[in-house]
């Protein structure tokens, strides 16, 4: 998927909500442990209820590995319902991965080749080399780690180097990387000040942005300082929406839970 | 295992090779192609050939994830063979996982304790509240990136911060997190010089060095400034040992390879 056809769904569904799909066999409702696979059944419900007040999915991929082959496969026959029913939908698998050249492009190819996700999110912390071969697949993006939002952001990630935070030098190197048009940055919210200086380096990058509500960031600052010509956020809810309910009704308390912020974003979306 | 176990074991097969497990079907001897499970048939024979003359196998979970459920479950056989047939040998899943608390306690649970890795390798972009939860496994072992040995590790973790390079600053960040004598660190061997610095800031902490032999770097310089009295280093080496053919005789082309940097361990065991 192109950013442009991803700009294109936001205006058309009035979001630019992502939603989360970090399944915990503890925390889905009981009546699905009985399934033949309860995490894709829970998966497929919530889906089904929201896919037309999001604009993309996020499964991160620790919860499917937390349960070995399992949780593989459930992941595996997450994308491939996402992509068979709603190829308009962009996919993201939220791995984190990072590891020298040849490596990496083991790790390239898994998520964005064998499982045909969208996108793949990967940490910097190795450099150039271990992020241009998920740059090389057309159409395809990688959302590199940038300023997160847990508390450890502020261990390395605010750092002054060079005169500047370490994630912003973070955002100006990887802007010269070989096919960094297929970038985008995960920025959480915790500071909504901090995106004017982002759009300062990369005006026109998607970012994708944890930490709405949940870790206190607020969606209208989000909107004033980070959004771009194109749009270019993602703003990311898991938990909020998916465990909405752990009764009958979670998919149903699921879809208000995302109709509610796909309203403030429609409305955000008139301003700008 | 205890580092002390390690250290024993080190002492006692006059050896601290870790051999990287990272299985590329387009490299293996043609004939175990028609073997049920390929890559397992392929790290058994390297396992039974090599077992005495190293403390440490490594997978990367890259190379098996990219072949995915077929590829997890030749992992899962793997380390299972390991456990069972030598609880001796030090296990790395080399997996270089980092994310927020929550999600990284799930990766933690999945290589350390359903796996029962005896480690895993975990960056620090993310900070402290990203690494602590694997620390909480006790006698199992958090082997943090600090200085890799690719190009990339130029591009951010040698800038300077504090005055000093931040991997010297993820050295010293991380001593202050709980339970941080379960650490481990990632030292490529590029620059040996480098470990008389590293061993300033962490005298005792173990660290496991890539990129002896291909990738430049000398293993009696690594020794001369990076051996501490527990010894202190795993050594790594991968494609050299178990692409050392791609024949019938590819086990024992492997071994042999193995006893000669074993010997050359020897060696620098004596001095030191």
């Amino acid at each position: 998927m192109t950013t442009q056809q991803l700009t294109e769904q936001i205006r058309k569904k009035k979001s630019f909500l992502c939603i989360g799909l970090d399944v915990d066999l503890n925390k889905i409702p009981k009546h699905l442990l009985t399934e033949e696979d309860p995490i894709f059944a829970f998966n497929k419900a919530i889906i089904d209820a929201t896919h037309h007040l999001c604009v993309a999915y996020k499964p991160n991929t620790a919860f499917y590995e937390a349960y070995g082959l399992k949780g593989w496969k459930a992941l595996e026959k997450t994308i491939m319902y996402l992509n068979v029913k709603h190829p308009e939908i962009f996919t993201i698998a939220d791995a984190k991965r990072g590891d020298i050249g040849n490596t990496s492009r083991m790790y390239a190819k898994a998520f964005l080749e064998d499982l045909e996700f969208d996108s793949v999110t990967v940490a910097p912390y190795m450099g150039k080399d271990s992020v241009e071969p998920f740059l090389e697949f057309k159409n395809k993006h990688t959302i590199l780690l940038a300023l997160t939002s847990n508390a450890g952001a502020f261990d390395f990630q605010t750092l002054s180097v060079n005169q500047k935070e370490l994630y912003k030098q973070v955002l100006e190197t990887s802007k010269t990387w070989e096919n960094s048009e297929n970038l985008m940055y995960v920025v959480g919210a915790t500071k909504a000040e901090y995106f004017a200086d982002i759009r300062n380096i990369i005006p026109e990058a998607f970012l994708l942005v944890p930490g709405v509500g949940a870790q206190g960031g607020n969606l209208q600052d989000v909107c004033k300082y980070g959004m771009s010509s194109n749009v270019g956020l993602l703003v990311n809810s898991s938990r909020g929406i998916i465990y909405a309910s752990n009764r009958g009704d979670f998919a149903q308390a699921a879809a208000q839970k995302a109709e509610d912020l796909q309203k403030d974003m429609a409305q955000e979306l008139i301003k700008y």
